[in-house]
């Protein structure tokens, strides 16, 4: 990763972007149910999950977001001047089945000025987390906490 | 994980329990890393974090939002009448650094009617992860959509 | 995992629970193989198996027998007046095969005093795991070291 | 590893070999945990096991066992004769704690014609596995079927 | 990672860049070791390694190797012009231990026209791996088969 | 590993074994991606992969060339007199996919008396992994600085 300086002034509201894709394989989720410790039987439990709608074990949503955040780093670089505040809203629309191949288009959807420190703003970036299919299959809301180069 | 039975009449507002503690170690933060693509210098450049206030390589804030998930469902068990239905906010208020133990609480925060589904409801969650100190390490909130019994 | 406290007293012969199940892949394997440093051309190499009768490679035993030690765990809780003395029996009648999904039967097999300790007794468990078409694959006795609560 | 070549004809009682030593890290038993899903406190919890007599989290016994047994194959290569027949007995008299090295000392402690294959016998292991103050952390019987060379 | 459009008229001899640093820990190592299958007691048995010159295990030159691999990966995004064509020489002149940070120092050392294809030549990068003493603990000669813009 | 003690002395032009064999899988691949950091799509894109001429993802050259190198130790064991110098070569002719199986043979391809430790001499062992249809996956000029017994 580069290091990339980017200031509130630099973001406008429609601003966007698409990260590299990545493909979800059966490994990426049975490392995520180890490393969290959430063995649902939605994703560890192929003969169970027969029975359902679904069919097969589908990823952690949970996953799905981590994996994203990493895209979004390796596309964006690191800003120094930026810091996660944290997220609005977070929804799984659609499920990732091993295969599937994510990418995230992310867009800046609002920016307003941070209540209390006149030196930063606050941007929300909606984050769309999209299949082969384009079909989103997580959306979230990013709050960033970014300095202003001419407060 | 056991099966657990409950309904949306089974909850009420105010109804609290506290999972498990876990610690977090430095494996976590470079497995976290390695699996999410996020080799952000605050959690993998040592010798970067030196210069800056917090001294250290801190925990991803994802991942302790992953872990958290995990240590609640082996705590509550398998829900067959309830689904996640996404989440309403998320912060980090405090770092995570190696060797720190975390646990969490859950509260049922809220819970209405959903506006289509007469057969369902919806029950926000407040999660607070806490810390050996108990300091606020990330708190979601987190809501379920649950069958009810008797609609 | 919730606490669970039981006595020696709790425990009857013939007692019985069965586990949540748990789909075991070929990330498994070959995480096992790492782990353990064990490389047997049975669970590493599938050109070699494809020359055997057994044709593809299949689970390390002693991995299926820490995984069901897991989901034993997880369905069972933390009782804080047991302690595990050891196993006197393993035995793998059948093999495991990546897509086959396991669960443990436990079942109290027999309870005596401790010839030393009188506050404490040892139960044993006939722990079977058994894949999707209720086969064996593996068979321990686990004895476990347990407080008396009326001594 | 290599194909070593032995019999029945060619073990005898008392033949002994120690393998290769191998450390133990806090990555090995967060590993473990995760992997097998046994987040026991006593592995997992530094908070709570600084209230315990251990002080501090320690190695579960069946990835010790695991462990040992790599080493064991590394040690004797693979020999197309033999199979594993199972356990007769597993005791963990010893904690291993991050930092400690193991090594396995195996030892013929009996061997018996089969009871119903004239061709093969039954060879009794004693594994006995060392930490680096020569203290027994795990033991184990094992039994190992064996083709003979001259039945 | 982003597409970075580059050709062969591109490099110029003596370019150079340096990339984002990484901090090497006990847990790659020891996921390394798992990996290749190469448990060296200079890596893996700390016992032994208290009793050399060097007092402690560290980590395996190959690993060094792969992970400056990915660092220039990420910093330099995936180039569609390119492909690696293989190495002339990997030194491992100094040892990397738990806690050392590294980065790797990439210059453009020759370039040549490719001896059978004019639309190609090869490009030779000098890779220096150094850790936070600025010692170098890899070298490495990567050489590119790239297309020119104008054959 | 078991200690195999081998001189200079010891080493003829010519000599030559192949290790066992090893499957390569999906897992490997994600593993290295992660562990590296090297998400070229090549690599962890499938969709990407599906449009170019090798249609699906491949292990990355440096993982083929680490499992290699514990390949041979695994099959060398340790040699307390030697010492690896480095690689003088390495090339990547073939792709390596999941379900590929590597065995890597090892020729010792020239000896000769080191310029300045004349109790030391060079050898440089030629390693060609080798797929199940006997291609070569990864060729490696191997350079190992040993002991002379008679100086």
């Amino acid at each position: 990763m580069q290091e990339v300086n980017k200031y509130f002034e630099d973001y406008n509201v429609g601003d966007s972007f698409t990260t590299a894709g990545r493909t979800i394989t059966e490994t990426d989720i049975v490392m995520h149910a180890m490393h969290s410790g959430d063995f649902m039987p939605h994703h560890t439990d192929a003969q169970w999950c027969a029975t359902q709608p679904f069919k097969k074990p589908f990823a952690h949503g949970n996953m799905t977001f981590s994996i994203s955040t990493g895209l979004c780093i390796q596309a964006e670089g690191i800003n120094p001047h930026g810091m996660s505040y944290g997220y609005n809203k977070i929804r799984y629309p659609n499920l990732v089945f091993p295969g599937d191949t994510i990418r995230v288009k992310v867009t800046v959807k609002s920016k307003e000025d941070h209540p209390k420190h006149a030196d930063h703003g606050l941007i929300t970036e909606a984050k769309e987390t999209l299949n082969q299919k384009d079909e989103v299959v997580c959306y979230a809301e990013h709050v960033v906490y970014i300095e202003k180069k001419n407060p």
